[in-house]
């Protein structure tokens, strides 16, 4: 059906619909003046979608579509002992090592499965349907290939889930930096009096950056040892995003790929954000479909960034048949 | 009785015993020498006993004698994960993030009494009597100046040990430095290939820092998870000493005491080393007896060191009571 649709608009070279075409130059920059745009223009961005091309696919032969980006929590935080450093032999032993706490409280931070122990943490996560699961785990992936890349025995994360989910769709922790005490060559015998980390939670669907810094922020106080100080500063945040499959918008993008690649998409949650997601729905109330033709081979904001021209042609390509499919859909 | 010897020996201008001066000037850069000529001037060094005044004693109204110090064991570890730095966008949650795996290492090397888990750590650590460890409480130490000294609510050790013991009797682990991933300004979303820490051990008689380091490194080894890889690299070590205060080096010490200051002195083992003590019972089978004047706020190693005219005559005339007595003492 569409696919008559499809030919007929080649043919009149007319659109079933209209586009309204927003370009950002913003973005490598944070996207400062994006949201005041967007909040001045609530009438003029009238839209059904929105669609954005800033992801990537698995492979030219393994269409995907990313359905979801996961949002940011990144604190920094400080534990202070004694208010100057010590000597280790008169002091080790006597008082709180801020250092040795700060471990401490970081080694708590998740349990035995690897599953975040901040109260409350998870009780926004909305957890993927079967299918929804079943769907992803159609995406190539070879444990053997990603452990030889990265030169580590074994994988390790939460239980119960993929390394594709937990890479996706799973909230995560991890300390992007620590520091404290003596960190020159050779010794010191010194007994720090601060010790400090910066900490990244990932988050998804329906988590709340801010809501997720302050849960940190009151679970890392409690949990700090009298004879300690905590500190905790926050830096940015960003909300995750989701895109149900269910959706016109979804359904739409699956049938343009299928017909231009030949096979149906499999639908693919990325680990990474792309904040202006979340905001185009909390401004708009519309949801974006990321269609994007890149691949992880791209090397995107590594030295040699490139993109292949195969991804470049089939995006001209495939796009204009989401016109038609959503329009379509859009009749029903 | 000693007072009169004492009292013959001023009056003659005669030494009761032989005295043999040693005088080293590389103590702050190591004594790298002092052991070589040792062990080649065996003969030229027999003595019943080697004085040596290093240390300090509790106040200039409470005096006291250091009768133990600590040995050390000091190692540098590094903790490897992936074979590069990682996107935690992308890779968070799916693979080990060795800081986030040296702070949970760190974390398990004590235990909930803060006792150290390392296996065998403490076979050889001499528990001393409950007459030592009653002489030792008696030495002046208020809780809450220690506290407000450092700024902190509480102190912090082995469960079942005053912070005087903590401090010098038992032996500790301490983090002198940690450092991995991103530490400058602002936030970097990175996980880290590697993360290190400097660890080091203070122990007591008869650990040794060579077996010490050993266990350290075996355990260090055995807890790393699947997905990493570990290295520990020795830094430098020392021995533990003590002199035992029923022998007649000690009883002599404080006699001497006990004439110039008008009270017995306090035995007090210090949480620090001084390894030509042990190098010395090593070699030529002699202990020491540490008859020193110096005080806390002497700011030893500070700025604005300094050492009191008290002190300096305090130990000029304690000094020769010791010969006395300990000859004395020698003859029954």
């Amino acid at each position: 059906m569409h696919v008559k649709a499809f030919e007929a608009m080649m043919v009149a070279d007319e659109l079933p619909c209209n586009v309204k075409f927003m370009i950002e130059g913003e973005e490598e920059v944070g996207s400062e003046n994006l949201g005041i745009f967007v909040q001045n223009n609530h009438e003029r961005l009238t839209a059904d979608v929105i669609l954005v091309s800033d992801t990537g696919m698995l492979a030219n032969d393994v269409p995907s579509i990313t359905t979801g980006l996961r949002g940011l929590s990144y604190v920094e935080v400080e534990v202070t002992g004694p208010n100057r450093d010590l000597h280790s032999g008169l002091y080790g032993g006597c008082v709180a090592n801020p250092i040795n706490i700060l471990a401490k409280m970081i080694a708590s931070l998740h349990d035995e499965n690897n599953k975040i122990t901040i109260p409350g943490f998870y009780d926004k996560v909305i957890n993927l349907t079967d299918e929804e699961r079943a769907e992803m785990a159609k995406a190539p992936f070879s444990k053997e290939a990603y452990c030889k890349a990265l030169d580590i025995d074994e994988v390790m994360g939460e239980t119960g889930y993929s390394t594709m989910e937990r890479g996706s769709i799973r909230p995560t922790l991890d300390v992007n930096g620590i520091w404290g005490g003596y960190i020159g060559q050779g010794a010191k015998t010194v007994i720090a009096s601060q010790a400090f980390a910066k900490i990244s939670m990932r988050l998804v669907p329906d988590q709340d950056p801010i809501e997720i810094t302050n849960l940190f922020l009151k679970h890392f106080e409690s949990i700090a040892p009298v004879g300690t100080k905590v500190k905790v500063t926050p830096h940015h945040g960003g909300e995750p995003a989701v895109t149900p499959i269910d959706s016109i918008g979804y359904k739409a993008a699956s049938i343009a790929y299928e017909n231009t690649f030949g096979k149906k998409p499999i639908p693919v949650r990325s680990g990474g954000s792309i904040p202006i997601v979340a905001m185009f729905e909390k401004e708009l109330g519309l949801k974006s479909i990321l269609m994007g033709f890149g691949l992880d081979s791209d090397a995107i904001h590594s030295p040699n960034e490139h993109y292949g021209l195969f991804n470049f042609y089939k995006g001209i390509e495939t796009i204009p048949h989401f016109f038609v499919a959503y329009t379509e859909l859009m009749k029903k």
